[in-house]
């Protein structure tokens, strides 16, 4: 089969990988739709981070194309979606509601398994790991949005809920990538009332305030802190959603969240230290990080497919296997928030 | 009056100070009946955080001497419990539940009031501030009990309360200070099954196993972790609670944790680092800091009353404000876990 390939940094090419077969009774074999280049993945398309040579992507929807004898809960021809790491669903993190820390998991385009970013993939522990989609004949805009459900708007929900976003309350959002716009989403979605995007792009700003973004903020670090201060009466906000990972977007989300609250954060960390003074004379509290999606997605699965929700919207670069190099260079560049790719066809 | 006085580094002693008077209708003045030395006082005896020279100490209970006009809730001859702060009740933190960082609070023996070791001190916003404790004739070890509501019980609970211990659950407590020992209390109450308390005092580990530990870890650093982690079947505890303050304990407290649990830290950061990695890719949390001892209270104190806890078992020196340089003295040698000042008879 044909795959992307990661063979350095800023080398993406599309190779040949052997077609996936299944080794375990508990695998499925799943034939990539829709897949996406995660913000994530540009750490190592820069060679900031370390990854593997070989296969990349985690990030896909698809249709099941072969289950072992032990999978009961998806068949063959269902559309499913794929959470960006896999799990057995019965370790203790498992049980305890964390899968993206799975004992026995991991991701995908690591751990022995292909990535995202390829025409198929096998996926472990299907049962547990696999959410199928119901219902048939889904339009362009709800496959995008059942894409985004695979990492971005999880991971977005997961900084709302991290910092206990609740009904009425103000929510700022630092930073307007993908997963900060789905952050967004989430604050609306969980109640909040008014929706603070920090934002410079005009484009991203539009999508932000179509998400639910009530105000944007462009300034960036102090001046920033001191506006969204301003803003709140010198209180700060109820909940500040951290969505970068950098040393000054984690200051800019202690220095604006109130006292007693929780900063709410999922960016990969690079350079970021904790302003503990805050946390222990402010009250204000830190949580957050790799988002369990499987936990997640039987509670947004219902309002992507209702529409009311529509985080596919964050995909505003669509290409095909062969258009990866400008995929990754897209986001790079910040010509795109985030690259699409048509792997096969419309589902069934 | 007689009170203490913080002449610089190593330098407590009894001094005079004006009789406290009613400055504003909201006032009370109290007579202290017991006061003691906290931890964090160690940190500006030692030289260590800056205290401005003069009154000192934030920890006490008293009669009610005189009221304000506007004081309706406490009278003359009450005999009331100070939270280490005093707070409006009213501005948008105290609304929110963060009485101790009231917008116009403070604390005692800081911010133009007198301290709690001494014979009397004014309290502001008197209504808001004090707790009244109902019933006469309460026994030296209640007293002592309520006593250590002002402060160290009500800051072992927050952080208990902060890492969200819920009934069954395996705790760890990290630190053997009069805090520490309180959160011990705290974490029991909340109904947790197992917990281990890190301590290499036998005196201290006594007092833990009283109050409701069931194991003792006397390791530290990498030592503690490893043998925590192996008593949790690599899993880690589901709460971890920070009451020291240091680097070490902070590091220990996140590599015992397990995954999705959070850090319950109340401990007055010094040279803390907050491994930023162990948040984002174990879920790890951080919550805590300055004790809301104005929103426990009512909770906690019929606890006391009732003698269903029993704090004040912390206190295992006591002397007269006379014996004050020897209080500090004593914990700063590790002599005692707490020191207890008996400053004014028994109330009637």
């Amino acid at each position: 089969m044909h795959a992307a390939i990661y063979g350095g940094p800023f080398d993406i090419t599309v190779g040949e990988r052997p077609d996936p077969v299944l080794q375990q009774p508990s695998d499925a074999v799943v034939r990539v739709t829709l897949s996406c280049v995660c913000g994530s993945d540009l750490w190592y398309y820069r060679g900031e981070s370390p990854h593997a040579l070989g296969p990349i992507g985690h990030e896909f929807i698809g249709v099941v194309e072969d289950t072992g004898a032990d999978v009961s809960g998806i068949k063959r021809g269902d559309l499913v979606v794929a959470p960006f790491t896999f799990c057995d669903g019965t370790c203790a993190n498992c049980a305890a509601g964390w899968p993206s820390n799975c004992l026995r998991g991991g991701s995908f385009g690591n751990h022995g398994v292909d990535g995202g970013q390829g025409e198929a993939v096998r996926v472990p522990f299907a049962d547990a790991t696999l959410v199928p989609v119901p219902g048939s004949g889904h339009s362009d805009a709800t496959l995008a949005s059942l894409l985004a459900l695979s990492d971005v708007m999880c991971t977005g929900h997961h900084a709302a809920v991290s910092a206990g976003v609740r009904k009425g309350e103000t929510v700022a959002v630092v930073g307007d990538g993908a997963v900060g716009l789905c952050a967004v989403i989430a604050a609306k979605r969980l109640g909040a009332e008014r929706i603070i995007s920090l934002s410079r792009s005009p484009a991203r700003q539009a999508l932000a305030r179509e998400f639910g973004a009530t105000d944007v903020v462009p300034e960036r670090g102090d001046e920033a802190t001191a506006k969204i201060l301003d803003m709140t009466g010198g209180i700060g906000v109820d909940a500040a959603l951290e969505c970068v990972g950098t040393g000054q977007s984690m200051t800019t989300a202690f220095g604006i969240a109130r006292v007693g609250s929780v900063v709410g954060a999922i960016g990969a960390p690079h350079d970021v230290v904790v302003p503990i003074d805050t946390v222990i004379f402010r009250n204000v509290g830190l949580r957050g990080g790799v988002s369990p999606v499987r936990r997640y997605l039987p509670e947004l699965m219902p309002d992507v497919l209702s529409g009311v929700i529509n985080p596919g919207r964050v995909f505003d670069y669509t290409t095909g296997l062969d258009g990866i190099a400008d995929a990754y260079a897209a986001m790079d560049e910040r010509r795109a928030i985030k690259s699409m790719l048509r792997i096969s066809g419309p589902a069934a």
